[in-house]
């Protein structure tokens, strides 16, 4: 494993307006709030993060493609590709990286189509439901997965 | 208001072959002569129209993203991403200007993945069928909508 | 064709009550409003509109099979009898005579079995949503494409 | 037993219209001449028939509640209300009165509704596709039917 | 509130021959009897009684149409129009008078078509399966309901 | 028969904190003055009650074993065990003693699990809706039924 | 068309048991006493029979192969092979030899399966319920199409 | 708001056996191994835990009933009562106290039963698939909440 | 009951073949040393038993017909037969000898279609996945029905 | 291996009250008559029964997790937690143990949810519909697995 | 592997009046022309090839049992038996001899039992919709897949 | 027809990274060995090749769009779009050059999404399973099709 821990925290389409989006669904907090806090925990935990956001189906899947070898971990929001963005899995399931998938708002309280991941069933694990602060759950639970497997 | 109510035209994949693709399902007049049509209805009604078109979903979202917070309303025709285009709809319920879905053909008497519309809810309005003329009455419908509200 | 275009404007059970019925979802205007608007807009067209409504499935077939020899288009809105009026349906394309669907409210939007529609994959075309302007957008649609037909 | 076999001959909506309406579907034959033919048939089997046809579900019921005790066997081409005319259906099931399920076309080669009966479970039996011949099938399955019975 | 409340008694098509139809589903007691029992239970909670029957779904909805906005509830047996009786169903959901949906005979019990009801997620209580005394029921029902409003 | 009618008033899991839970569901009123209204309709019948309650499934089919050969009939309310609780409908149907199922809230009106019964076919009928005076009306109906099979 | 016209019977497996075999279901007719009934009719109408029978799919095909360029029609039970018997279908629509569907017991009232049938939307049209004589007519109604058709 | 801030980590059935059953699906941890981790954490966070483990589904319930007001959060594991066990989600949902939902595996990647939970809808947030971890992950994610609506 | 109780033990398509096929699945047992542990069981119980193997659904139904009067009970086990051979139910309910069902593996943790088994419902019993042995049960299963019915 | 083989015979909700319970379908012989044969045949296997029966899931659970190490096999009635049991297959399954399913009914001709077992996929084999003598037959099956096993 | 590779080109009921049967689906090259062409390839290709035909599945499996040892490969167009041809596919899969799957139709664009292929899953491989050169397209593919194994 | 066939061989997202993505699936050949063995065929064939790849759908449709017209075929691979790219198949139909799908894997034996193909109705045929060898066969089938046309 290198010296750092690197982790890419990918969003899907529509993430980069948050705050202003349906905020009674997703919050009030815009991305760049929780950026912030993420990369104050992840200096706690000595972890490099890498972000990237698209509305671009194709943009995700060039984006991991090149950079998935230099990765240890995903965290990805896969948001309106949820459903049926399966050239983003296939680009995330070609390699062994492992990755976990997180939703802003409760999909399972949502109408139907916002309940069915494809993501999920290949992911070591899924979190939704506490808005903006699952991104650092998902930091946490790839970090400790990374550091049990070590 | 703005002195002068604006709205866009929104085209998804394959509507800038309007004429040449199977004519006898979307009649033989090409964009351009319904376009012309429209620019003159919209004289008529004094409102300012902005067209776009793309085989890319995601630009279909960035347009969104860009301008719908100065569009007074949205008339679209989501042609093949009718049925999971959700990046463009979570683009379009993000704020509340409102928006109608127009087709067309017939999407009721075509083949089952055409009879699905995600976009049809969460619009005011949906109306199909009548070809180019479609987008004439799409026009008329949210200008009624916008002047009821006021 | 005659010198003068006949359209019937057809409407199902309880449109008789509308205004009273639900102002929220089909808006607060009686019938007497909207057929005021549509002689209005029939004038302009040089167009000769027939109305009827029942809350008698069975009399509007009646009405149909009396009448569709000399009508030149059908606008209806199925009201109750959209989901299984099979007998109007069947009266509607005995003949050639064409017909656009019309409804007041977002049918997409409510509960499933309003979704439902047996007449759509036979009509011309489909309009709904609008409240008491499907009708008027209903006359244009069909008064356009027998013109187009001419 | 009645001296004389007493049948009625009971159609659904639109029938009386047979041979304008759909004729490479129902035949050319309208129902003048089918009543012929089978007048023709009652008198060599010596059976006195009753027509009885109409366009309202609620006719058919109070026809066939009126008269239901009268008679010995009834054919009825439930035409629109083959789907959900549980009226007519709870009318000719209250007594043990025997009726034969008869359409003109072939329900199984048409649209899926088409071919939802609720009558032909409860009916001795059921007949369909032979056009206006399928009324002779029918008189002469449940003659043959009371004649066993005896 | 009327000095006396007023409830309609409304049964749908068949139940003017109660008594002969199937007697071992729906009992044995004519509609005479149950009437009678319901007058004399009316008297004792002062209630003033309507009653309406017809074979005619159209009739039903005039019916409602007409009186709904004199009466304080209704007690309604759909029978035949339980699953697809969308005209009655609208004209009862047109005003907020509230309404008790009754079945003679145990719905759950019988064959899939006769469990599906459209009334009773709009209606305030559902009762079935106690043959004619389901009237009564129904009647306490509704009175309790509106004294508890009152 | 014994000298004295003798029913049970069974109620599933958590209809001991009722008042409590969900009041606009439910209702305001606690199990105590539902009881206690019960007894008082009891002694105005001169029928006997036994009122029994667990949150636990297992006790209710102990209870019912234990019981059910000295009683005459059953007012249920399943609650939570109404979509699954196979063993308590088993240790219901062991013995031919009639059942009444009662709920408090329209379940038909409610998400789908919660209109999911598998006791209402095998009862003698079925009420729900009237919150707290679904009990009366559940000992009306057993109580009618057991005076008439008399 | 031939001097005599000439029509093919063909039975599926367990035909030749008839009248051992369940008979509240299929009668109690043995097939001699139908074929006997058969040939008396084939005399009357002038028309030449071959009769097949075969507890194997195989045998029918390639009875069918054989002799269907020699055929003017085909009544067929197709029995146990109703619901999956695809040989057979495609045997016989391989040319346009007309035929018509039979079946001793109303297929609508037994279970599931025996509901389902591959062969009635390519029949010119189908007939059960009437025992052994729905083989009479049958006869009748292939006589009939192909005398109309002449 | 209490002074500590007091959380239940609550599991169903076969929790217990942890690290003895099937420990490639749920991991090699013993509960104590877990308990003793969550203590810490809770220490650190100055949060006081409650625990309750239980194979019987009504235990589970009158543990919720007796505890659930002096509780400011659940963390819940309902194990083999994911997808049935409504009396417990009653229970959480009789008041307003917040849940978050954990399971050991990944849910999505196992038989489909293991993908059905009545609790995800309801509860704040779900977490699944990492473990022994997902209780820390859990205790994280509802002190989060609570803290934000403070 | 004739002197000796006479069953035949009756295997469809490819178990002639055990052994080779699948061994994981079905066994390393030849039908032979199969066949030998019957004959010993069968001189036990004093049985006499008929074997019968054929690739041809029309082999199984022709020996069924011909042998179904003169045996006492059917051990069959239908391998590729399970899920649509119509035809050798047909025979084998066509008299009232009993028959048990038997399938070498567990037909409910295999395939979706392997699950499907016709024969079930009309089997007095059915057992499977205990390879070989199956037929050891199901002899001993019918021998004991057999006894009880005397 | 222990020196005498130790089999657990676990019986679900009711099965305490065999005989008197619905005795068309489960048979008349008590719970008594088939233990103590099948005491009588372990005996003659020389292998080592215990019986365990309750009407509540969670006593099976704790049974089995009690149990479960000491024992070489299972033999498992789940009776009414046969569709929804999870907490005991969990248990199950814990551990390598093997178990065979038995029901005292044939499941496949009932209503559909008696059809639905949670428990065969999982266990070796399954036998169904002998009455109480399935015991006997499960019985043989788990030695003569354990025997091969060896 | 022997000197010469030999494969099968197995066909399913019907194949062998191609040509005649439907020709604008099938194509209009009889069986004969289609075998000549594959034996000039197989010439080429050094290849062995063995011919088989049935309008009997028994045959197929009898065919397949006796000749699959001696074969390399199969290709083989199941025609009718496609969707329920479990005999077949059962002696294909006995042993690991791999087998190409082919359609002269594009299966996809018919009716929907055409498109149900119980083979394709256990095929290498599957070509449809090229006509008569799909056996060359199976037997170029079997070819090189037995080469690259080799 | 020009001087030389031109043929499009079209791939979706994620084929440039193969080889290095699950070989056990999809081969370990990359795409540079698949496309110069193309090459060599198409000069045998004397074919003119046009390659292209994206992860883009957009980018697929506007090659599409730009070059249909000057192609006499298409060979596509879809990909992860195959289930749900209608923006490519509109594309595609738009015109009438004929197009084979071709999968590098069985999509018969995969998950229930990698199954369903949009494409495979409107295509002249589909070829799957026979990894990167399936572009020659679908080359050599395409060029077949074009020469019968010719």
């Amino acid at each position: 494993m290198k010296s750092k821990m690197k982790i890419a925290i990918v969003n899907g389409s529509n993430i980069n307006i948050l705050g202003i989006r349906e905020p009674e669904i997703y919050g009030k907090e815009t991305w760049d709030v929780i950026e912030e806090r993420l990369e104050k925990l992840a200096d706690e935990l000595e972890v490099q993060l890498q972000f990237f956001q698209s509305n671009h189906e194709g943009d995700l899947v060039d984006f991991l493609q090149e950079n998935i070898m230099s990765l240890d971990g995903v965290v990805i929001n896969p948001a309106a590709f949820t459903s049926h963005g399966y050239s983003i899995l296939d680009a995330l399931t070609a390699l062994p990286t492992p990755f976990v998938e997180v939703h802003l708002s409760n999909i399972f309280s949502r109408e139907e189509y916002q309940k069915e991941t494809i993501f999920a069933a290949k992911a070591i694990g899924h979190i939704n439901g506490f808005r903006g602060y699952v991104y650092s759950l998902g930091l946490l639970a790839i970090y400790d997965y990374l550091k049990q497997k070590g």
